[in-house]
């Protein structure tokens, strides 16, 4: 018995960082996707096999912990434990979302797992269910992940979200737009940023609450712009934002290359995306314009990718 | 009968932009100085005459007012009116202050016109008449300037000033650091910058109005990091300040490759001085490695200053 399901990457539009204290943060899928086959076979422990990484690892009990597979198989095992079905599985997957790049996929690749091993066993979970299980996956990963990736990646299209108050899907027609997304090639550290502009934020909390505030209206604001369809808007508002990231400390010269270098490509709007230091930036564009942005990131970044926003979240293949 | 008076450029560290909307900001003195001589001479009119502009003008009652030298013969003109004696002049100028960087050069020209037209013609004039007058030639340049060029150009060392609490003085010893500017050899254009920044700040209200008190405490901030020396707390508020300007739209892709230059080849901390889009960046340095960060600068800017806070305001030479 095998199943086949897939869940989409993501990308932060507005507040990283600022999610961290409560402010507001918008999220939307998408069309780079994970996909994972779950299988039942004979034997003993769990295989999971990634084709991106080129590894193989049989899993038994709780071992081994140090493989790069691990979190797959953690994802699995939650599942088999929470719909009480226990078997020997081989998990394969697939992935089209470049790993360790903001881009969510961790989460993709849990809430695929979660759902593939389910059906695998014969149970079909709800969507809540799935992104619970995968919010439990990337505990192991992240240590005490926000719970967006998880949930952008079941439900797709927009979210915004804030700690205290959970989610909240946006409406919003997204075909008018594409997203140009291009690394910075520089390593990302997700902890030692969220680390470093805590320590400036402690040191200057009088300059830090009323840009932390700006930062929560210019979320709001978004996703109202989101909704309304008004993206010369959202643009405007993500380069804002861009400032404040600069301004708590997590940009450097070669994400403000690729920034600049994509504005004045035509993007309606471009910023770092998640947490800075390295990773990507993220370009809105008018549908038409994505390709003149892109060729003009490309000459400064090894690695570009133009996508959609997708409403599709997770999902059952054939 | 012949005077020359002598005085400084400026430098803002923190708050321009922010400013116009009642916020505090901060500048300081430098020890790049304007020179002005007077003469009485016979004849009719008033000759100016600029060495670094390589040009030479006959002023007489109004004309012509589209030399450049024209703000010249007025604040020779409201000096003459103000202490009630006319006399036929030469007035020469001599500046060390690159013109049209926003170090102030022609605040700095102004001031020690009018402190030695007023001296060459026999009266001394206090500071703050010589603060006044020279106010009235920057209307005639500006339109309707700060106040901050003339203030900081003819008392010298550091000022916070708020537009509707004006000025006050920081008491500080400014020994331990000096300031490294790059020009981005992109022209400044100070209207149009403003202009910009107006529109996108009624357009998003709610997002600028929290964005714009930070600035404010930051300027606040600063100026206590100042007055008790704190170099390394005035660098770090330096870098936000600097990501507040890119929030509001007048940073572009040369500039911060100076900012990020000179914070990597070790400043304190590093920012857009000015109205952006052009013009300089201003880079804070412990002695000892002014050098350094001057010449990761020269790399990328073909005009670099390094610099001293300077407590001198206007002076009387011989």
């Amino acid at each position: 018995m095998s199943a086949v399901a897939s869940a989409p990457g993501k990308v932060i539009l507005v507040g990283e960082h600022f999610v961290v204290e409560n402010e507001p943060a918008i999220a939307v899928a998408i069309n780079l996707r994970a996909r994972v086959r779950a299988t039942k076979v004979e034997g003993e422990g769990v295989e999971v096999r990634s084709r991106e990484l080129g590894l193989a690892q049989v899993f038994r009990g709780d071992e081994p912990r140090s493989s790069p597979l691990y979190p797959v198989y953690f994802a699995a095992k939650v599942t088999m434990e929470y719909i009480g079905v226990e078997s020997p599985l081989r998990v394969e997957v697939f992935s089209d979302i470049p790993p360790a790049s903001g881009m969510g996929s961790s989460a993709a690749v849990a809430v695929a797992t979660v759902a593939a091993v389910a059906k695998a066993l014969g149970v079909k979970l709800a969507e809540d269910e799935i992104s619970r299980l995968a919010y439990r996956a990337e505990e192991i990963v992240h240590g005490k992940p926000s719970g967006i990736d998880n949930t952008i990646s079941t439900y797709g299209g927009a979210i915004a979200y804030r700690k205290t108050e959970g989610f909240l899907r946006l409406e919003a027609d997204f075909s008018p737009i594409r997203l140009v997304l291009a690394d910075s090639g520089l390593p990302r550290s997700t902890g030692e940023m969220v680390a470093r502009v805590r320590r400036l934020k402690a040191k200057y909390p009088r300059v830090f609450e009323p840009l932390y505030h700006a930062a929560g209206r210019l979320a709001i604001e978004a996703g109202k712009a989101i909704e309304a369809g008004n993206f010369r808007a959202l643009g405007e508002l993500m380069n804002v934002n861009h400032g404040l990231l600069s301004a708590i400390g997590v940009s450097n010269e070669v994400l403000e290359r690729l920034v600049y270098r994509a504005r004045e490509a035509g993007a309606l709007g471009a910023k770092i995306t998640g947490a800075g230091g390295g990773g990507f930036i993220v370009a809105l564009c008018e549908k038409g314009s994505e390709e003149r942005v892109a060729k003009a990131l490309r000459e400064v970044s090894s690695r570009v990718f133009v996508v959609d926003v997708s409403g599709e979240g997770v999902r059952y293949e054939e």
